[in-house]
């Protein structure tokens, strides 16, 4: 009963095959091998057009890497107030971008409106030199929330970027899981409603430690090789991360682990929901459930083994329950199960 | 025949068997888990004293964190002109110093002379706000040029560092071949001989992707880790980096696997140099051979499928061999027997 | 009537003489200069200590190499949200801190309280890898909204840093202005009451181009030196840098200057204040006047040839008028006349 | 007989005499002022093409802000190993780049010959991720030699970077020193001859702190006014810069201070090198003279209250000599006086 974080989990079993099938042989190294050309082209495939996929293994690098190409080092970046590049990464974006400045935004359940982002940028000064210059948006895909943007809120967070020349990337540390919620297709979820780079994440939902970069214009991609080399980032056995996001990618398992968690993440917000003095923080759209608990019920889960992070900025009484994409049915319910006897009037 | 580098190997099965075995149930993230404890305590162990271990990924990481850690933005870092983080690093370590520069010097074959440096230091402008301030010195062990430091040029190089308040580095993305080389013990090769930080390697000798920085005084690690997750180099799933690095270490896989590879170049070398119009570049005393090859022998060579590349910095006409952990007698044979078989005189 | 800035004023004549009186004769470069030694002895005696000085030539120089000097790349400086080193330096503490992040706070009036700071120090995550870590406060010493930190608030402020073990730096970019209204000693104003650091200005208040970072203790300035350089902020001419230093502080001119710049904004504000329809956004305590004011006025004067910026966030009606050093009664009530006139009812 | 850099001397009288009459009025601050777009007007005038200018108040700010405007992170810069950006600016070009590297080259008389460069660029790893990619060069004029690039040698250098689409900047902090040497026009010196971006100095030869970064294609300063404002070198009361430019272009008061001051350099190489012993370790071609003397008359000089530096790298006993914009003859006769005196056999 683990629900500390999705990364307290493993690796999926396809994926561990995966590397050990790619330790056959020599292969090129740095990116030259065959698993990394396969992952080349089934990302093009699974987006639908000419991509630049860059295999990484973590999604702060994913994540500062892709914002150091969209911003100069006096660029601004918008982002939500509690997204992972503001609050969880050490100033990894500062870092790799020389210096930009990011402008952290308010917004219900964890994800900024267009509306928002146009009112601040509307009354922004651009081209005054005594400003740093906003450059790029960045929305987390699912939120830090557990919520998911809308294809029609992605679009309209475009637009706006658009009209200020602003580029929008968008950190999918669980695009798996925000992409089962939608129902829409990767292409629509991200190039075609106005995303210009995506932190695809696979080790959240089941990969050892792979992620990518993918830029939908190949143009805005050019220098990447040099940061992604300098920040070491760039890995002499690619072949062992192509391999994860290529198993990630075969046969839909990356949506269907991602579907397995949502579905038990649902599963136990219903649970929750249903017992007295509970409240769900955020709507449940992803794999995370925060839920404001009375401390009897917390302590007697915490007695019972159970694992999970006490998550303030839901609530005073509120924890954070992540749910793995190898979660099942049993796992869920013996956590409820304790939860209610928890509850249940002592005789 | 594949000797372009020591990369293009695969994983050694041990440590591919602890990456499965690592997968087990939730482990704590970031570094909490089982494995990492073990891998502290193994260093430990093998260094002899308490050091600080950061588990990583890649070798240009472990070097560039590393001399950030020792120089500041206004350092310098001695080394050798053809070492790898002044040739083959992109400018990650000044990327992560802040913009320190390096400062690098000749030495025959690789290795930097302790005379060299002390006559450097002796004239440079301490204390003169003009100029760039001498922070570390960063050998490379084994060299770029396969050669090895004896533990007495470590010692002499450490004593001049002593002397100007350096800090000595030492680039170990061979430190097991040098080890078995010199036939020291860990500590005496590194911190009795005066060395701070090590860049400690196993990717090229067998593992999928793991590097460690070992502090030798863990008080110069205080803020590394700030470091690492600032540059994305913190891994959430980090019991399967410490996995490959406890099985690297376990009953001496790591000096067998180097050992290995260290006789295999030693016959290939020997080979070699055996045949007419051969000349080795550099000695050979580690997994790395750079010889003179006639043209035709070259030519034959790779029209036999031997893969290696054109090393120009040891010759117009030289080329450099790596020979990877898994070499057997069988493929440096069939090497020589095709070098042997061009060099034959056509009847 | 030109109330756009401080810094749209010249230079006071003593000053512009000492630059001329330094042009005698040739002088070591880089600080080795006697004028450069004598504004050390000068501000030793000015702050009743030993300290170390660090003449520049911008405002923004100074605060972002001191705030460099306080916090590593992964610091975090606490701040106002309007403050200079946050709105108008363009990501200048961002460049040269190597990344670190300000956390702007809100605060009435332009002044962060000890309370917020300790409530936000105190709920903080210290030794957590994930978040940047508290380095430095920065306040505005007179602030951004032209209110002063009493010596009381400021000592409050820098007993939360000492319990959190932040520094405390002071843009002192109109320090002068503050002190006049504090009457408090520099000392008393500065290190006694617990201020690590001082940008002390003087190019708002008469100087051309003159601005010294003070460090209460020099131990904390080693690098300074190699910060400044590195950044090209060390003048090879200094001593024009210093005299304009000297004179600032010879014979109390820097007080007599921001005394009269005091006096004529308060007799600005009161003249203002007592028109019907307007209304003081911030408490007058240095050399600025925020006002709301009619449209019909705000127009009237710029159509007299009164020059001011509007300032949206003292209010949407809301105009800045900074009273520059060489203000004369005459200047004031000329504005104040074209004002009045707008006011009354047209018959 | 302060010979030991063009900077011991002090401001030209028509510069003060600008600062002054600079100082009537109130102005606009950060360069929307009247003298700022004059010095912009002269400037298109006497380079005869629309340039981008910014004015600075040192040489290390204008040249690394100029090659952080032409260099990536990951790029690499070519220059001279005795260049005043490889040697004398801490790291500055580094810092201002964020990471890039230099490439020291050498070259007789610290000049770079197109025909080295060539080879080194021919020969290089372009597009090879591993490498930092060359970007620049940068030459200096006069060189730290005394010595002036013909505009044959600039243009040749500016065929091989065009060649590998690199920029070439100029080091111009004696650009009037060369220009005198050359009798070329500023444009055919500079753009004509394929420079793409010069240090415009001014302050060692008579301003008081007043350098220029000149655009030649203004399209590569679109974000220079960012880079300067987050660097601190936006000054405020810009008039002040520009009043100095302005008078230092006026009337060619430039080329007239930078003639007198190769003539007396002249003038004391011609004596010098008459006498027995000494030796011109360079051809003297601006205003800095590089002799080798006999200790005996080095101590005379010094001990008759003549101030110089030793210059190592010109020789074991050389000295070097810079003659400062206001230097006459007497001072010139008189230094000879004393060193023909020290070589004369002691009766």
């Amino acid at each position: 009963m683990d629900f500390r974080s999705d990364n307290v989990a493993g690796i999926a079993p396809a994926i561990l095959a995966a590397i050990a099938a790619a330790n056959a042989g020599s292969a090129s190294s740095y990116g030259e091998d065959d698993w990394t050309k396969r992952l080349q082209s089934k990302m093009n495939e699974l987006f639908e057009r000419e991509v630049a996929v860059f295999p990484l293994a973590t999604g702060t690098a994913a994540n500062a890497l892709a914002l150091a190409a969209l911003a100069p080092p006096w660029g601004l970046v918008c982002c939500h107030r509690l997204s992972h590049i503001e609050e969880d990464e050490c100033g990894a974006p500062e870092f790799f971008t020389g210096g930009a400045k990011l402008a952290p935004m308010d917004g219900a359940h964890g994800k900024i409106g267009a509306g928002d982002l146009a009112r601040f940028l509307d009354g922004y000064g651009f081209g005054v030199q005594h400003h740093v210059q906003p450059a790029a948006v960045s929305i987390s895909q699912a939120s830090e929330c557990g919520t998911v943007y809308s294809v029609a809120e992605t679009r309209a967070i475009a637009e706006v970027c658009r009209r200020h020349r602003l580029a929008l990337h968008m950190d999918g540390a669980r695009f798996a899981n925000a992409l089962v919620h939608q129902g829409a297709s990767p292409a629509e979820a991200t190039w075609k409603a106005g995303v210009d780079v995506l932190s695809f994440g696979a080790t959240k939902n089941g990969a050892m430690a792979a992620e990518a970069v993918v830029f939908f214009d190949p143009a805005r991609a050019t220098d990447f090789l040099y940061r992604r080399k300098r920040a070491g980032h760039l890995f002499s056995k690619m072949r062992f991360l192509s391999a994860q996001l290529v198993a990630y990618l075969e046969d839909g398992l990356w949506l269907r682990l991602a579907a397995n968690a949502n579905a038990m993440a649902e599963r136990l917000a219903r649970g929750l929901a249903s017992l007295p003095g509970t409240e769900l923080a955020h709507p449940v759209e992803a794999n995370e459930v925060f839920v404001r608990l009375p401390r009897p019920v917390r302590e007697r889960l915490a007695g019972a083994g159970a694992r999970f992070h006490p998550w303030v900025s839901a609530g005073a009484d509120a924890i954070r329950l992540v749910v793995p994409f190898d979660a099942d049915e049993a796992r869920i319910d013996r956590f409820l199960a304790v939860a209610a006897a928890a509850q249940a009037p002592t005789p």
